[in-house]
């Protein structure tokens, strides 16, 4: 289909990065333990340590919402309610799993580019103690957000100091976690630290993996629990050591940086050579892999059959001529994917 | 720590065939549309509709809990009861995932040799209308069971009987279908047709994919839920071509029933060979590639250090000296690993 | 506490109607057989099939949330979602009932007046068919709404069009049904009909009743299971004479009907006797027996130690002086409580 | 149906007793708070403090499976199993809420006269740690039991020993709580202490209210949470004086004890005129107020036309001519009544 080629439409339409795809031929040898008890996933373990410090634990699952749903089910009670911004993958895009599988309700808060800060959530922490309404005791950010943009440490340790008053955990929605770590440059534990993060989602799938995300724990309680309810949650892999060996691949040598760096200065170069293209108007300031714009509803259908995109709004609530697209590169963009991709853009 | 041997506890210890891993790095190549719109998504539905006849509609998923939850959430009302057997994995080895996940009443029920048949279900059919009781209205029959054992098509037919007779749906684990069908001889399609089967778990983990499962339905309003299901219960890969390809090879020219084969002739010369060891008696007569045996409480640890394996049951109720183990084997035993294996066993 | 005086906190501060009490103690003759097999349940049956049409089926309840809970269960499938108002109770007072019972999503949706039409519901409908996201195919609709106002037969046949077209079922939080029916000088059936309603929760407890309300289904295939959903969901009452035969006097010679005039005619004087309270600023015009207003954040205890009462929104995201509270008439409240109510407002 | 006479089919057969209808109408004066902020909710804490230490805290819910499910719900994680008997209400009679509502497994363990001890336990607590199975943490006993029986102190004592060496909690369904408190002559605080109960579902309804259970609370974590917990569970009454006050009276002057004895007292007289009756073979030793037998199946039909009762099993794996049968005394059983009964079997 679109074979050989590369879009725009999601860094999960990439490859597995050569370095992964050996990492796993590499791993193919003889018997191991199944569940984890496996030499790659030991290894994995003690990376996870030396990145984020010795409370750090890690939990490998299969994809995004698992690792989400797994986090959130360790971290939550029944009628607690889980904080997060109204464009959050949970609340959008996981077809109900949080409510289904926890069992819970989530308050979904308007956000400003992509982003939540204490003034948007204080007024969903007034009624503790109140039994008819849910308890707002659990916080999810994602970092980096849903719309292309960063969370600064300023802005994460003002949330921090908020839900530490408010005892609210914090989880946060790492699947761009890596684009958001190449951008900041900062170390992954400056970034935890500075939202003082129970729980951790951390993307590999959208970075460079065949398939794998790790749920990485600094709750000790959750910890202590997190075995069990992945199993439960269906995220627990028989053989573990094909997603553990590509996690210790992407961690070796800053494999995971690199990829988010060059995956983040291809959505740079794309929006600088957007700038120049009259029908199309940047609608965020692209900090990391995404560029989000509008553009007239009608260039759409025909760019997309070259290009596949996902459409991000369509703006009816406005009704305006236009919609909101979302444009995403990723580590196997090439800079001549972006000019012929911009070239295209130029001839409607 | 078990690197380049091969062990006697469990199939999903053993390494990805050599082949599967070719068709991962073959469909290495450019961008493919995520979440199954690609072609080797494509072409596996259309390998699936020739196995199974036209009805059947393929669901690649990652593991066999998720296989065995996703298609029962599809099945099941909340009031309605799984009927399953005291062995089953669902039941037994699932940590409660379909008590959460689904929210659903787990009836187990007494087997023998692992198998069920309508006389041990009858009794739990007779309160139909009765709303102070669970209504047993799915059940689940793994094929080749936990115990190593096969349901013949007669033994299915009569099932279907029963079960068409109580309005009763049926879900098949087969987390080692493959062993059935090469153990018995017959197509997939006649062990389907034969248990009146709605929803199948077609296992790919335990016998050569690196990961895994297809849930293959046959139900037709399930089918038209069941990527809305798959998708909450958090198993819809993005990247899913990796999932596919596999799929793709292990059902191209047989290699799932000839890896499952040779499992099979593997577990059969271990019962051979064990027939001359005076410490170890047979407790199930081995169809495909599990051995069950009963060995002194004394031999399992020391054995267990060579030749990890898991002890199936204690006997404390019993309060016997002797405990039940399970040897499985898996496509890539070799003899030379029953023959030391069984030289070790002798040494006792 | 409050004892022998009458309030504006909630009608469910009330006692029980005199009648109604006179109802259950006739009940208390002799052995009834349980779970609804009794004469009183049988009768009630018929009232509400002469109130609601044939095809009405009554399943008495425990109370609100239950009722709401278990008409919600028998609609929605997990990935469905349940649209509803950003006010209704469901979503705002139900402590996460629907969420964590049926394991399904709420949307809600931004309304007026308490009310949706088809324009709010309508961003909300776009994206059926994409797995990755909630199919909203339910809608409640709270009649009289939780602002105190009214739809209008006009507005609900146009939320009914709009839901026939999009395949939506319709839930009626009919808590203050009474109090509609009361106020729009329609019957019963006519609300039921002009939305379309497949399961109308009625309510029996704010309106007179000790407690209990009446899920009243007009989805047959919903009315099939609903006595397995009642159960499971642990709203079926053993004695459920007592609850019967309160539903039964309520519905004899218009009680119901009589008691929310009364309660709706009591909320009317208040709210023209407050015009000539200069602190107090109504925010909704009222249509049943609710009054809400606007009252200065400084008033608000002082008031409430004489007259207890609830604040609706402490409008801090205006950064407002005043607060919306919610005074409530109900049954039993008398002229007197009304003008002395009042009385006391004017002395701030 | 069967007015103004009594039988033998179960206690929730049974009418309100007259002093606590009195109860209910002396508490209808004048408003009082919602939810149980009124007198009477605050002086039935008093009452179960009283009676069962100060660490007991009271919850008034509606029904017996809302208290029992309420109470697990505070008490079990997901992924930690219930465990209780084959013939406990919850496994049998709860039409799978437990498992639906709390998201959890019920380990259902072979009991003998309806009870279970440490040796048929054991067994089920042998995996902890293991991730791939239900942690066994939460015991559900029934005192008395379902089969009429009673745990002894001693029984209850050794129970709790195996319990708090295994760190498991343990929940009491006290459905028929006061018949075992009156057949044991100890106080109710002696058997919770025995026991080592955490939390118990106290009943009301099967014992002269109108409706109406209590959870009692000596778990000081569950307690601090049960509210939201039953509210959630919709089993908070909003009219909740009408509950409370009915069980003040319940507690008054021993009345609760004095049904109980009143019933387990018929029972006694019932099994005792039986002995005379040779087609009847009493299959429990009645402790309390229920007489479970064996009777002809022939007998079954033609008795229940004049007196209604449940048939308990119906003893068809054994292929017997005979049916096991329960034969419930209630707080208003007459001599009159057990003596008309016994002389209509002795007709057949």
């Amino acid at each position: 289909m679109f074979l050989g080629v590369r879009f725009f439409a999601s860094d999960n339409y990439a490859t597995i990065h050569p370095k992964i795809l050996q990492a796993l031929e590499a791993a193919n040898v003889g018997h191991a333990s199944a569940y984890g008890a496996d030499p790659w996933s030991e290894k994995l373990q003690q990376k996870i340590k030396k990145l984020f410090g010795p409370r750090a634990e890690a939990f490998p699952v299969f994809n995004g919402t698992g690792a989400n749903v797994v986090s959130l089910l360790a971290l939550t009670k029944s009628y607690e309610a889980i904080l997060c911004s109204d464009v959050s993958h949970i609340h959008v895009d996981e077809c109900g799993a949080p409510e289904k599988i926890i069992g819970v309700k989530l308050i979904d808060i308007s956000s400003q580019n992509g982003k939540l800060n204490p003034e948007r959530i204080l007024s969903h922490t007034l009624n503790y103690g109140n039994e008819h309404q849910v308890q707002g005791k659990v916080l999810s950010l994602t970092q980096s957000t849903e719309k292309g943009t960063l969370y600064s440490l300023d802005e994460l340790r003002a949330l921090k100091e908020f839900c530490l008053q408010k005892k609210i955990k914090v989880h946060m929605d790492g699947a761009r976690f890596a684009n958001a770590v190449a951008a900041m440059n900062v170390s992954p534990q400056e970034i935890v630290e500075a939202g003082g993060v129970d729980m951790l989602s951390l993307g590999g799938t959208k970075n460079g993996l065949m398939l794998g995300e790790l749920v990485v724990s600094f709750n000790e309680e959750a910890s202590s629990q997190m075995k069990f309810y992945r199993k439960q949650a269906m995220q627990l892999s028989s053989k573990m050591r094909y997603i553990s060996a590509q996690f210790c691949e992407y961690l070796e040598n800053d494999l995971w940086i690199e990829n988010a760096k060059h995956a983040n200065a291809m959505a740079g170069l794309l929006a600088s050579e957007l700038s120049s293209v009259s029908s199309v108007e940047l609608s965020e300031k692209p900090e990391v892999n995404a560029v989000f714009a509008r553009i007239p509803k009608a260039m759409i259908e025909p760019l997309q059959r070259d290009f596949p995109f996902y459409v991000w709004d369509e703006l009816i609530h406005e009704g305006s001529d236009c919609s909101e697209v979302r444009w995403m590169c990723s580590f196997d963009t090439q800079e001549e994917d972006v000019l012929s991709f911009v070239k295209k853009l130029k001839s409607f």
